[in-house]
């Protein structure tokens, strides 16, 4: 937690407050990759034990990652994403394209994502929930809910 | 940069190697909320000078905001989202979604978003390039690209 962050009260604030920094997202980001046990963490990471424990326990306390007593050895535990873990996902692979596009080298995008559903090699698009058209920044005006308390939102909508 | 993030060659890391920290979202939010000026990062975020002047300069550096003398007031300068920037666009709004979500209170998320082309209140999804449809974690499989580096990925797909 950072009590400078202070002035506009926002859910990107918030999940940022939740999500903190690099190693929660890579640590997330190995749990989607499948990632259960500390070890695979620790090993895949090559974080820091007690950053690791520290963001671990963050994660569990914020309800993103369940520790269970792992079914098929009693003297390990397992991570598992919870639902709202699973929620993450359109972060994790919104950061994943956005690396593509701009960060990759000459070898292009070291991975390719497969939807099962339809059974094609796709890209992560954000769309709209409504016409589900792409969304870009240009496009959105933002509105403070009656009940919000982003008083000090600029007049301004992006760009 | 973390030295220490090394094992998985992955956008996402990649990504997060550039974004950095908390600081640099929050920037990048209020550059999507119309901000320009380094007066108005400050006061909007309450953040220390140093701090700010630290991240708007890695962001410049990287492509991300363009510096630019201001052409009303040649005293000025101004800060914007290049091509690179607003296409972290999703990012945000991936992470606005998931806060809306998860983490509003009694009151309910304190902004709604107003997708001008087709003039209706919407929500962030995530959605695949090909069939259209909101993706899952679970419905994706990742496949490492004969060019890519992700030697070590491991065998298991999410969940």
């Amino acid at each position: 937690m950072n009590e400078e962050i202070v002035n506009r009260p926002c859910s990107v604030r918030r999940s940022l407050e939740v999500l903190g920094d690099r190693w929660t997202f890579l640590i997330l980001r190995e749990a989607f990759f499948g990632v259960r046990y500390y070890d695979q963490f620790l090993s895949n990471l090559g974080i820091a034990t007690n950053i690791l424990s520290v963001r671990l326990k963050g994660l569990v306390a914020n309800g993103i990652l369940d520790k269970q007593r792992d079914p098929d050895d009693a003297r390990r535990v397992t991570y598992q994403l919870t639902e709202k873990g699973l929620d993450l996902y359109p972060v994790t692979l919104a950061l994943m394209k956005w690396g593509d596009d701009w960060l990759a080298d000459e070898d292009g995008p070291p991975l390719s994502l497969h939807h099962k559903e339809c059974d094609q090699e796709f890209t992560a698009v954000l769309s709209c929930s409504q016409c589900g058209e792409p969304v870009k920044a240009q496009e959105v005006r933002y509105e403070v809910r009656p009940s919000g308390r982003c008083a000090d939102l600029p007049p301004r909508a992006a760009n």
